[in-house]
């Protein structure tokens, strides 16, 4: 612990008092919402607040209770500092440094867009005031939150600093308030914290668009086979398929392919890494970003898959249906003959459902493990485990099953529609590839050597025998 | 730090002799099962223990390895004490104060019920012994947990206290015995600890009374129309579809109106806003209660839609629909016609399928968001994202599905028996006022003036610049 | 705080030149994989690397801004060292003691296997440098997490070490580069630490073993009775019903035996207590055993009830079942008439698919309930009631819906092929025996006389009533 620090603005609860300590007074810079919400609820929870503001008389309606007052005289009472004012205003208090110094400010804002500026808000605080130790904290919460206490996205509070003291002093004001505080290191962090609030699901975009494409492109695809083609070569009105045959064509192609791409970097990866004889050569920027989107692209195959399976399991109760099997049935009384049963047909049929159940379940193992608290809980080995291996087991069921589904009508001519091929054969060129190329990695040879490569081993490297002493 | 703990009785580990530490004492107060379980769990995991007993010669089986004394003497030896004494027999430790001055004092209490006693047990531990850092802790964990280790609701252990080392010392002591430790701040939030242990889902019960009122009510409903008024007016028994149909048309109107409760009081909240022209104003205490349990309704609504699919999916394997399907064939080939395919039906039932499919999966995606590690790891931009633009789509999706599942039922007679309507179309009303109101405050003009009022704007405030200048 | 640390060797930022810190200096020990990953994430994040060898000029490549020099060097110009290297070759450390004397060592290293050295490695380190401070830590990380940045199974770090301004430092570090930190409190916990990244689903191995052991046995079991019964009695090929029938009637009985072993231990613990009068005594291993897999063995069950109820859902869409329901309309035809409605087997079905759809639903509450995260939000209350009184009720559905699938055929002499009774009936004995006993103790004399042992009574204890006024 550092002298510069006098005991009794740091210690919160002097050991000697802890009795009965008078209530903790905290001063809050900025009458705005947030300034007004903060200083409410500490008020609740116990503690007694004063404001400092430029216009002590004039600063509209404050919480019941606080007291308001110069910036100055407000900062020499309290220990701790809420500065919630807009960074453009902070300037100002750079006047006030000789009054802030030993104090811990407590930075709360946020900007309204990325990269406004060259330095986080709370570095350019403690560069304006630098004998202050700045927490950036409390500016991922809503003002809302502040009033009506945490709960769900809101139970957490994040903070940074360079004084461990100081953020321990945060630490007991948030604890006190009801948060769970998580320490995000020193005030390098800050820049993260202030962006954290701003961004709107950065890592989804990709997929989202990935996806939203591949469902155009395949719709359309099938639109033209199934819909178009009917209406002009057999002038049948076939346009109410769309609603749910359509779709559940779609989905699970959709699905399939994207379940592919999460492991299509994974082997592009490797084979760069064996070509190169190194892991110490950057990867492409593209395949990097690529690589830091699978757990998206995949919770997103997992969703098509999983709508693929309630639109299979609606078929039985649609009206349309229900009317085929019908005129079948009564075909075949009129025509006075029973169609034979196909053990083979019954075999493939069976055969098709289980391997897209078993895929499906095991979907769902993977994508139950990537919820946050259940893979917080895997070590490293066992997270692999899951989504490699057992990822590539449910890509192989989800192809058989596709495979099976298609069965003979690969041969079939009737089913090339002006030309096209089934929008199924389109879905399983790239597992196929995968599952090629996966397996060659497997292979004794290419196994070992990739091994070796991601072990350190270089081949061009030093052949030293002290580095194989070393942690590898 | 203060000088008033001396520094062989905090640090337990002193830096200097880390290498071999002997096993560090810690004393018991009080022989009952939670002291007995808690002494052997201490003595397994490589600590020292003592007891402090009234009647150290006469209490009972203690753990192999501990020893017994007077509660002075054993006060003595350590710098943390248990106190595993009922909350009624505390005052004897007032005599005690001058031997446990500058000890730590563990409280692991709980009570029988809440609010029996005005100050929370460790608040009045530390009344009684002003010169003892008192420390809450382990009052959450059942005896079997201690002795068994942790393990699911057992592996976090609360505490909360007003000296930092103390609490430090406490820490160290759960982390050993395997614990993870969550600080909750300081000795202020000791009720909040003793109540945890008492508490059965509190914050469901509202929502499950609904759930159940709801449920009952509509049941009866269809009873009557469905059931009663078959028998009574065609004398036909129809009592068998009470275990099926009847709980599927119950469960979709169940869930409908409870996903509406979730968005009634943001509703009423935001024209109360703009009535009263401010967002300072408490709302009334019923509004903020309903708005608390918001989570709980929808958690309850998705678990009746998830019935509702299940409930629909076997439709095409029960008897009765495969007797009727297999009927209908038969009276067609007995009457030698057949029933004309109406495109139009194909498409109304298709998209019904289809809307009722997309809601759910919607509904779904919301509900893992409410899953506390997936809500932690939202940004708060992100959670009212999902819950509130996802979550209003859903209940447009839900609406949709119902109303196409009415189509033209609306205007035919025949089903407004004993001139009830039916049970969808009371279903139907409340989304249509939610989504009507919904309309209404997305209308830009209104739009504009609640967003400046939840930014701090009040239509009676001063109205100065420098307010604009502040953080909102 | 112990003397002998330096400050300036501990405070990472001493509070008076919190505005502009220079970089941090850290030491890496090894130039291996490990060391080379981490050397660059510390020189990407900020910090300063230097490395410490044995031969520093023919080290091979280290990232780019590293200096290399030899340990003793190295280790002067640094607080803080990271332990690069193989627990084989830690001897040499000894040697350099005087020069790691209040440094703060970091142990990253793992071991090949479990139990290979009689003490974890970062206490022999400590045993060799007993004047440096060794925290265990970043040892569950892969290098390539290292070398990515954190990423779901990578983004926690435990430490544990006996220093806590030591770890404190760690903590630092570790924050800055991204990870979350977990304490695991003191070196003795070091051990858990190493073993912690060799695990493969430790704890699902048993429970899997059963699993494959139970399917296995039904499926052999079930071929017989339906596809060699058939092909040898009558000469019939049915063995497409392999692929789902069979399937079908396998994962139900697995589902409901397995769902049953979670709660014979606790049978047999209750009983167990009973007889022995006392709760101290410990019970046999294999049931401690058997009662920490409880949750693995029941989320096995709610596997294996998934399955089912997919495999259940796709009945309808199967050509068998479709050509069989048109064969039977067909015959009705033919022989002119048409079977009459039973309603006593539209009420049985009904009420068999209710009870299994419900009890499916309070399977899946009690599974979502199991996710950490949830139960972590729970209190002990909570959680027991969740896993105990719904996991009861979950059975008991389960028990009724296999009893309602069985309905007569109990007394049905054909169900007996070959002498051996349908498979159901052999899965519903451990259920039926298992839902009796807990009937017996809820009886209120055992349940009365339970309560009082595992509140600490014991049939031959003292009875003095001092006991009575300590906790329970």
């Amino acid at each position: 612990m550092s002298e510069k620090v006098k005991p009794e603005s740091v210690s919160l609860y002097p050991l000697g008092t802890a009795a009965a300590p008078e209530p903790e007074l905290l001063c809050i810079f900025g009458t705005g919402d947030f300034g007004r919400s903060l200083g409410q609820r500490l008020l609740q929870t116990g503690y007694r607040g004063v404001y400092g503001s430029r216009s002590p008389h004039s600063c509209g309606p404050l919480p019941q209770g606080a007291q308001v007052m110069s910036h100055a005289a407000a900062a020499q009472l309290a220990s701790l500092v809420f500065i919630c004012i807009h960074r453009e205003n902070y300037s100002f208090l750079e006047t006030l440094a000789p009054h802030l110094t030993g104090k811990v400010l407590v930075d709360v804002s946020n900007n309204l867009k990325k990269d406004l500026y060259p330095e986080a808000n709370a570095e350019y605080l403690q560069r304006l005031v630098p004998g202050a130790h700045v927490v950036k904290s409390f500016n991922t919460l809503s003002a809302w939150a502040l009033q009506n206490g945490p709960s769900d996205a809101n139970r957490q509070v994040y903070l940074c600093g360079n004084s461990p003291e100081a953020k321990q002093m945060v630490v007991e004001v948030a604890t006190k308030l009801g948060f769970t505080v998580l320490d995000r290191g020193s005030l390098y962090a800050a820049r993260e914290l202030e962006d954290f609030p701003l961004q709107l699901f950065p890592e989804w975009r990709l997929p989202l668009r990935v996806a939203v494409g591949l469902s155009a492109s395949f719709f359309f695809y099938v639109l033209i086979r199934d819909v178009i083609y009917e209406y002009v070569e057999q002038g049948k009105d076939t346009s109410f398929r769309i609603m749910v045959s359509l779709a559940n064509k779609v989905f699970p192609i959709v699905s399939l392919i994207m379940l592919c791409l999460c492991y299509v970097p994974g082997l592009i990866a490797a084979f760069l890494q064996l070509y190169r004889g190194t892991k110490y050569k950057r990867f492409p920027d593209w395949l990097d970003r690529w690589m830091l989107c699978r757990k998206q692209l995949g919770l997103l195959a997992l969703g098509f898959a999983s709508l693929h399976v309630l639109y299979t399991l609606i078929i039985p109760i649609r009206y349309y249906v229900r009317y085929r099997l019908a005129a079948i049935t009564i075909s075949q009384i009129q025509k006075n003959q029973t169609d034979e049963f196909v053990t083979g047909m019954a075999w493939r049929t069976d055969s098709y459902y289980s391997m897209g159940i078993l895929g499906f379940a095991l979907y769902l193992v993977v994508g139950i493990t990537s919820l946050p608290s259940v893979s917080n809980a895997l070590s490293w080995r066992e997270f692999s485990f899951i989504q490699s291996k057992l990822g590539y087991l449910t890509l192989f069921f989800c192809t058989f099953h596709t495979y099976l589904y298609g069965w003979n009508k690969f041969l079939n001519h009737s089913s090339y529609k002006w030309y096209t091929p089934p929008p199924y054969m389109l879905a399983l060129v790239l597992p196929s590839v995968v599952l090629v190329f996966k397996l060659l990695v497997l292979l004794p040879c290419v196994d070992r050597r990739l091994t070796r490569i991601r072990q350190g081993w270089e081949k061009d490297g030093p052949h030293d025998d002290s580095k194989k002493s070393l942690l590898e």
